[in-house]
């Protein structure tokens, strides 16, 4: 089987890697996520029996890794927003594929300027609401924080945390919600949806870098992603923190593959997207 | 505790390995299946509270693996027709331990010329009914393609299909069946059974070489086949594509282990076999 | 994240590992246990949203690891035994970290002396009832059948065993039961609680000598574990078996230490703990 | 840094991978290699200090990997041999990445059509001089049988053999030669190189299918190879059987790429190739 | 290749296994080094190019592995002491797989029953001649001290040792001494040849409990054994330690399987054991 | 065995660890070094048989490891700059443990601030002399020309580089010199030696981000280093790169852990440090 990533230059959803993982503090390693991904592909069908379609059937365009440096996140940061709004620019919508989950912020940041009443719908098992981490404000750990700074609580839902400080805890549980919710709050508003995979069970996905126990069944998360990118208008998304190098058996790069197929196939059923 | 596999000379059921994976296309390994099977039955009892059944009161033989010459696959899959054939006209029970899917057509082919009236029962993954396979018309790939010319649509059941192309889903939506259905349907005709390990999700078996999120659990698979070999009258049976060096927490062998445990012992309880 | 096992030396819940593991007869291992629970902690936050409870705000102290000789059970038998003792007569809980599961017998003695109507709940898949294993009376496959000898057939209870030996069943089905009616036949009497981790099903603990598929979700386990603490009245408990070297991906680990803060926070709900 | 395998499009010299490994007998996985080889070759520069050289300098292709299907080896050896033909033919030097040893066949059948008196220079642990292996005359355990059948005795000249059957030893020690002996007699005859990367140490490359103890270590084996492609005129050469899959540290494809780096260079100082 | 160590039952060299490592203090697993031997041999041939012989005409008889209980060392020594002095008792030669190194005790006890003049020779990177350690006088630690006492200093040689406590040291700066001085010692007197593989450099054997950086090559090892064994009178051998876990590219226990390879025909070669 | 790093808090050497590899390009993971080292430590004697000394005997104290941030470095730096001044004014010498190159700046600052006549002498495989990498200034592959601005052409000596850029080449060579050459050079001038672990070849330190074939043996390194410390009067050490994730035998950080012990033991016989 050929990688389902290979370029279909007409789409206009665009995929792209974004290889940064510096400010990861337990285990990094979610740089080779991107590449882990493209590579699983190639185990994977073009067609979904779920939703009956193949992506031979979908245009869109994979625009490969960004090239980013190490270290200091502002520089990367300020390449994917220029990416992400590049794309949105003209017409299109960015998926971006992490890296850690900092880097949804850059394209956060480019929705957010193209779209001023963007929502964001937040998928993952942790809720990165902290205002600043190891001395840092710029972290996986106060993405969500600072993108809150950026919409506002109105504008940010968050499903599936968890795990989170007594802190994180009050404002969390304010922004928590449920897909039906979600779908309805929003109606024809904009919407990026941002997916850190670890809100999947370890069971079912050991690679990523802050596992946490008692997630989503493979199933759960695949039907989720599905049911939101076909009812929302979904303007961005990412799906982040794949850190293929802990799991040797190399199920976890085919369960982000799959997330990654059903997630396009949606987009394109998606009016605004096709 | 020692292996449940040491050979109960006396048998009815006929055990026996196929390391053959020559055409496996993205991970090879398979081959290291059978001995990785009996070396992990040392871990487990021979006793199944399940079944409330003990395999040193079930007779079966383990003729330990064959060997198979690498490479092209005409002479590996003759020497698997001889040995099934052998052991069907000795009035024995088949059971095959892959080795990739492809080994399944050798024993498929002795138990069709046997039983001309034969059906075949496929758990599997994948619909394996590609005509051909990066140019080859015997693949693990194209396994069920060839059976379904030797026994045709009406004598082939496919169940828990999840991953196919486009073309395969037509012919294998209509093949797709139920476990109740395959009963009804089969009644006393003898029945193959070929089982596809990957049809487990890859958080239970991470050592297959195309593993496929979104897969039974372990207690629906081992429900599913201890049911479907007490209800049908199997006269050959396998279970394939164990791949253990993926996973190196060595369960996926525990696991397969368990599974040819509780088929033997279900084997037993059928009539036609103990 | 600093570990979440930080010394609280006000704590009446007492921690401390117990590395040993020389009699486990398939994969040793576990000795490594204890120590990958501390490090695997400094992942996971101290607060949890199911108990809404932070470990920073509940009493407790970790003793850090016994040291203890390989080989011969018996002086490490007799260390782990002084050691509980200490902490019970200090009117402390201990809280025991395997190793292998022979460990928990030098806490239960002590236990079963300070508390002569002691019950002992024993959640593992494997029953380990056998009278003898490999000719040895002290091994990690006969340690409930000594917990037996010492506090009769009345007061050991099973929950969750799914491998035995046929002369294991007999036994272990009349000792099989439910976390219901355990609280009731306990009521306010004092109970011990062992917690094997291969109950669990290996896909969410691959990392453990003897996995057994068909296992409890990480939900199921948590669930049970923090329903049996707040309602039974536990002077003492252990969670063994962590082999952390099997699972390379690291999850088993933050399974256990997740499982050990839900303990540890339910522990304190318990009025007699907190 | 970038892969150094960029593609040189002007170049004469012409890469291509091979990724075959049907018939390895012990442990497939070598069809990865060229992959690996590729990926290993962005850690390492592409100045060589001891050569004084730079690839950017040394224009080269590199052709990716052929497409070969799995099983029988004749239409893999086809393609192959094809592939080969058609870079001499445009007056172009292959560079063979395996996949197993038997894909230097296919190369070799080519450079043994171009050039009539073609010689063959093998460095290798094993003798591969078995007339049929597992009931087969195709294998990797044969190849140098076949390589002899095609070029005779007088044209095959082995260096650093330490494995082989007491039979194989026989004709292996005439087949033996030195470096200095082999440029010697090969004077400006055109010469196929044959590098089976297992005649390093199993500690300097534990990624190969078939590890002997007791091999070169990296600099003996770089130095062989720079002396030779710059003593002697190369008209094709191949490295082969790196198996990454085998080593989870990654050294063994930087050892590969290393061997692939400086051997480029070498080739672009002979005369002949630069 | 079928493993070379495939039982020839009128050898006079009888191989057994010894799968204990229940003493271990740093990382058990030496319990899985015999089996790995045996699987290893599979990838090598059974002619030595180095020795021109092969298995094939030099008989030996491979008994398996001794089944031993974990845990308390006594019974499992007893064990060994009885095998090897069965072996002795009928005119053979032990050749004893490990195992943690406290094995050989066994062995050396029977062998030094046997022959009253027996005289050790020890190879190993660590002197373990403590006098007791965490306690106990019977460990991997303390062996060589349980040696000494057994046959005095006189008759007690070590060779490589380059890992020690300070007092260990002053003891084991008078045993220490040269090939060449053991050969001129030993006379025609009877010895007992006890190899701890980490006497090898870690780069070369990774696989092992305790590696010690800065030990022998491959080949170093090999021709000490081999020219140990043709000059000594050698009545008993074994090779311990080897842990084949620890080394996921499998090579350690090539290593170990050739170097055994080596040493049976080398035994072969020497007239007392031919 | 004790890990041989417990604090002798009356040393005047100080340890401590830096566990920062945000900038790495390749494969992050030297973080995780200083707690291997000191895990690894666990395995080896305190004594060496090499230098006749124990660490016994010899005090030193150690740290622990810097809490630092991920990301940026420059606070990172700051705050190692700041350790190692506090250490070196209160006439101590400090010891790094790495974490990435990067982090040797820091220490050098500060050994530069306190000893304006300061020499440093850098052994590593990579010459780290590049004035930008990935467009940052600050990192592991420019650390070395941050170095040379501080202290100039003729006070930073280079030993073992083999692998850089053409450009590094030209700088890199007349950096480069002998041990014997830097002793006389260095006289009585303070010293600061800097160690990438990865001067050693990668068959005896494959955990390491960018390995690079055909380096130094352990031997050589261990001698070089013990020469080098005993000879010139350093004030100030390091060694860097040690990436223990990427070996799972777990040998290279046994490798790194012995050389911390010979250095210390050799800081302790140099008369400035002891």
């Amino acid at each position: 089987m050929n990688s389902f990533l290979a370029s279909k230059p007409e789409g206009r959803i665009v995929l792209f890697g974004a290889p940064f993982d510096s400010t990861s503090s337990y285990r990094p390693g979610s740089r080779f996520g991107p590449q882990a991904i493209r590579e699983a592909s190639h185990s994977l069908e073009t067609f979904s029996p779920e939703q009956l379609l193949d992506l031979e059937e979908c245009p869109f365009t994979d625009d490969h890794d960004l090239e980013l440096p190490f270290g200091d996140p502002c520089p990367a940061l300020d390449l994917i927003e220029q990416k992400a709004a590049r794309v949105i620019s003209h017409g299109g919508v960015p998926f971006l594929l992490g890296g850690e989950h900092l880097v949804s912020l850059g394209a956060i940041r480019a929705a957010s300027s193209m779209y001023p009443n963007l929502r964001v719908v937040h998928l993952d098992a942790h809720a990165d609401l902290r205002d600043e981490y190891l001395g840092m404000r710029l972290s996986h750990a106060t993405v969500m924080r600072r993108v809150l700074d950026l919409v506002g609580q109105d504008r940010l839902h968050q499903i599936g945390i968890r795990s989170c400080t007594r802190e994180e805890h009050e404002l969390s549980s304010r922004l928590s919600t449920t897909p039906e919710k979600v779908s309805l709050l929003a109606g024809e508003n904009p919407c990026y949806l941002t997916c850190d995979i670890d809100i999947l069970d370890p069971s079912v996905l050991p690679g990523t870098g802050t596992p946490d126990p008692g997630g989503l069944s493979f199933r759960e998360l695949s039907n989720l992603l599905v049911s939101m990118i076909t009812r929302l208008r979904v303007v961005g998304m990412d799906i982040v923190e794949l850190s293929p190098g802990l799991d040797p058996s190399g199920v976890s790069a085919v369960v982000a593959a799959k997330l990654v197929r059903e997630s396009l196939l949606a987009l394109h059923r998606a009016p605004a997207c096709g």
